[in-house]
């Protein structure tokens, strides 16, 4: 069995409330929109990929609770293959999201309380190197180390790497000299870089980290991509924002999506920002998540 | 088939936090404490009963929906028979609850949109109110004319009749005319009549609409119960209380427990009590609610 992706890393339960306006404390307040969604880096990035008709597989650390179960029951009416290590007692990572329609902001109250990450002795690296033309990592749902070592086969095999950083935590840069597929938060680059400008950011990950490709992402001021020695900037499709929860996660599915069908990067970037414009039309991570139709539609008309 | 308690009315999904602190808007917060758990007046009070050992079953609306399925599976698992009407489409009410452990204090958001109430016409009221000991309604999950036509007919039959009535609506005063076993809060005491003192409210009360006992409660205060022309005060058990969510619903239950064992009133009210102050010692409204055991032992050393 071979897939065009391969993730491993987190998979969270979300419970998002839209709201007209922050509540306030103390008091009962009735939110017009409601959602239970599974979501998290890889967990949606796959979603994503599922959705625009890519062969994939999730590879995660979940429990047997009532959690557990709703995310693999989501997964598979996806579409996405399941590779779970499954133990009594661990749960997924669990979020809380509070939006406000009107401004967009919102407010997050998570926990990791029972939550395990995977170690490398859970999964059989050699085995599933050998069957992905892409592996997409997170650290949240996976250890670190487990993540570069992972890494470090699949380069050795030909298998492209991409990751999912949010956070710069120590020896991040062992796992990102090991990344083909670079696409960050430009939050994440000026903490690792200490460059608030886009171009030299990418500039300096390029040259440090060797990437294939470099992408930047800035939320409604686009992305910045450097690939192939060239470096351009990709706007934001402007749609009425409902919720930016996942955003950046579906970036990361249609961004390897573009990837798989060797596509150049400037069309890679025009789609993945397509599909991130159009997640964000609806209340939560996944629910707005576009098949490939509308998102060829979408473009055409853009 | 014959319950001791057949309950029609409201199941809502909970989906609590708790927090050391009320969390600053538009950032993202660790919370130490999460749970997913069925609530709702009606759904919490019939868990309860089936926890100290009742024979009981819930009547309600629900859909298929993932949100319907969980409280399904958990209404199994606690013993509660049910009689549904479900519909593709309904969704049960859905909430969030942040709970402030160091100072009880809480915020809800949540939502009724999607839901239905049950009308008359969804339910066989002879055929209930001939197979149970006592009917307990709320009319978040019935229509209210509805409540007041099944409580008809079980008055008819000499079917003990309880209400859960959290707010004041127009027309209430006919519910509460056929109300056998009055247990309000005592803001809908206050509402209604206008009057803060707890005892003049249940003399009131019990003068307006004839119930065999009435019972205000008043949070940490206790409760104040008048029946067979005696008008007592039960002070509240003191607990180390993390959240008092669904804490009057447990109150409701019970006290129809020790109504169903035909203890004295005194008893009642003074069990009714240390359940529902067991149940606060958890997050949510129903993890905490205590078997009969447990409540034994309390009570023997409290």
């Amino acid at each position: 069995m071979t897939y065009d992706v391969i993730g491993l890393g987190v998979a969270s339960v979300d419970f998002l409330c839209l709201l007209d306006s922050f509540p306030e404390w103390g008091a009962k307040t009735r939110a017009p929109g409601f959602a239970l969604q599974g979501g998290g880096l890889v967990g949606t990035a796959l979603v994503t990929l599922a959705r625009l008709g890519a062969r994939v597989c999730y590879v995660g650390k979940l429990g047997r609770d009532e959690f557990s179960e709703f995310l693999v029951r989501e997964f598979e009416r996806e579409g996405v293959n399941l590779k779970l290590k499954r133990e009594e007692g661990i749960l997924p990572v669990r979020a809380v999201v509070l939006v406000v329609g009107s401004t967009g902001e919102r407010t997050i109250v998570w926990t990791d309380e029972g939550t395990s990450k995977l170690s490398l002795q859970e999964v059989e690296p050699d085995e599933l190197v050998g069957s992905a033309r892409i592996l997409h990592l997170d650290y949240v749902g996976l250890e670190l180390e487990a993540a570069i070592e992972i890494a470090k086969r699949a380069r050795k095999r030909g298998v492209k790497v991409s990751i999912d950083a949010e956070k710069v935590v120590p020896g991040v840069e062992k796992l990102l000299d090991l990344t083909d597929l670079l696409v960050v938060p430009e939050d994440f680059s000026y903490q690792l870089v200490g460059e608030r400008d886009p171009e030299r950011g990418a500039r300096f990950l390029h040259r440090r980290h060797g990437s294939e490709a470099v992408c930047i992402t800035a939320g409604e001021r686009g992305c910045f991509c450097l690939a192939e020695g060239e470096f351009f900037h990709q706007p934001a499709f402007r749609v009425k924002v409902v919720d930016t929860t996942g955003c950046g996660d579906v970036f990361h599915g249609a961004f390897l999506y573009g990837v798989l069908k060797g596509w150049d990067w400037r069309r890679i970037a025009r789609f993945a920002s397509a599909v991130a414009a159009l997640k964000c039309r609806s209340l939560g991570g996944r629910a707005g998540i576009p098949r490939l139709g509308e998102v060829e539609e979408f473009l055409a008309t853009a």
